[in-house]
């Protein structure tokens, strides 16, 4: 994701991996509605959206504070679970009200969006090295959806370390959950690594366990949308059975994330909103039916897998178990 | 599934729910055809058809029981895991071999392939009796895969429960695996459940844990394909996950299968062979592709869930612990 022009470029993630193709987003309704439709999609990608969003808004118009208040609102519900969303538009809005005074507004929100935007590949590349830590040569890894560079700026969470452990020459095998219903496992990680050259096997998602319980993986790890200050984490559907299925069989749980991820205002999981997508994601592939006639469908896009559940947070200052996240606040 | 004028009858799995078609089986070697292709699949349905087939080998030509039992190995090696299948063979060989010198073989042998079945549809009867006194007016209830009317000669064995539930007015909400890669769930399960006016509803199997975590799930029942003498049991891929997440969530989990799942001489889960079907069931959707190019994946149809997390096991003799098998060989 990057700026040309003052207008935004990025990869349409729902053309992959058929066909790579740069969409650009002209002001700040094309951000949301690249938000809405998963164009982009994964926690810090949508952050960075957002805070592009919000600085393209500024440079449309002679907008006071005001409208940036309101027009960061309307961003921000595009997509409710994941936290870097609010991270985002909070970091850019808050430098605008800082700065609206010493520089041109739009130069203030933009160099702010763009920002974000570095220290989130800055923290994927520590995520990286200190996940790499985590992987011995000969692992097996089992990771759900797709938190690669495609969900962030860059680099990427959970695939950060992987990435740093090829380039440091451990032989890894990464079993990639297709992660139904949109398949982000199947058509991005996979796409991603396979890019990479890392080696990797896709499976369905009912067949984590069966790996895990034949002593195939050795480590799981996964993205987070939003972590509550107890450690409870919210992210892609799925990811629940995986950590229980993991810590059934000793295997080690870790949530890679930036620590925008972490909402400390948020006390638990129960707290972190759910957001339910439309159940056609669920009833058809592409324009195929899957789903008997007459039949319906529910569609929760994440689910919250408690703390007991997770062995640790990679983050850009380090692994965290969960419950040690108030050193971060600290 | 039943016979017309010696050949075998039965609903072609592959075009549902698109399509409702019957298709003839003509010979033995048709019949492995349709257990292979997964034309007929389900354990006891898969069980019937071997069973048919065998009687159809000995109906076609001059027989001695040498070749019988050499047509028997080839069919039971069509598909390793379901048990129903070995045991519907040995049930109709052994009487071939007790009973033929008194009648014409081939008349022993479908009436023996005949009592099979007349057997499996009132031990589904009786499994949905027993199984309904589990459910309460009021129950969400999770299935996995399909294990319906189409997955036995009639009726089902985990869906015969819910039908005898419904008929009894309860009101009951079916939460349905769609269960990938095949999505027996999405297209068996839910057309079933459709045509009988149970309220459902399709989820993807990441979602199952979810409403268990929600408290949205009573009960959990699943069909089973082979169990063990110490009550592991080996059913579709994904089931192992559901009762793990189950156990956590203090969810009863439940196996519906007749006794003749029941493998005495297998003394604990390790011992059932695990079929590993074609990669393409993960890589396509009907002719879509649907993982990324370059990408490979794995694709274990089964896998085993330790009786440990297995509630009760609901035969047509009543249900019983795991633990307790013994009772029945008794």
């Amino acid at each position: 994701m990057w700026v040309e022009n003052g207008l935004i470029k990025t990869i349409n993630q729902l053309l992959l991996p058929d066909r790579f193709e740069i969409i650009t987003i002209n002001d700040y309704e094309d951000a949301i509605n690249a938000i809405k439709t998963m164009i982009v999609r994964g926690a810090p990608a949508i952050g960075g959206m957002g805070a592009y969003g919000l600085a393209m808004a500024v440079d449309q118009s002679d907008i006071d504070l005001h409208n940036i208040e309101k027009i960061k609102q309307q961003i921000k519900k595009a997509r409710p679970t994941a936290f870097d969303l609010s991270y985002a538009l909070d970091f850019v809005y808050n430098r605008i009200k800082d700065d609206q005074n010493s520089k041109p507004i739009k130069q203030v929100a933009f160099e702010a969006a763009e920002e974000f935007a570095d220290l989130n590949v800055a923290a994927c590349k520590m995520i990286g090295e200190f996940g790499n830590r985590l992987i011995n040569d000969g692992d097996k890894i089992l990771t759900h959806c797709n938190a690669g560079a495609l969900a962030t700026i860059d680099f990427g969470t959970a695939l950060a370390p992987l990435r740093f452990a090829h380039y440091n020459k451990k032989n890894i095998l990464v079993y990639v959950d297709e992660t139904r219903p949109r398949l982000q496992g199947a058509k991005l990680t996979a796409w991603e690594l396979h890019q990479e050259g890392i080696p990797h096997t896709v499976i369905v998602d009912n067949a984590a366990g069966y790996y895990m319980q034949n002593g195939e993986i050795d480590l799981v790890i996964t993205g987070g949308d939003r972590i509550a200050f107890n450690g409870d984490a919210a992210n892609k559907i799925g990811t629940y059975e995986k950590a229980v299925v993991a810590k059934t069989n000793n295997i080690p749980f870790y949530i890679a994330a930036p620590i925008s991820t972490i909402d400390f205002n948020c006390t638990s999981g129960a707290e972190i909103p759910i957001e339910v997508r439309a159940q056609e994601e669920v009833l058809e592939l592409d324009d195929l039916r899957i789903v008997s006639p007459g039949s319906h469908a529910k569609n929760p896009a994440f689910d919250v897998t408690p703390a007991e559940f997770i062995t640790g947070i990679i983050t850009e200052k380090g692994i965290f178990k969960p419950e040690e996240l108030g050193k971060i606040a600290n």
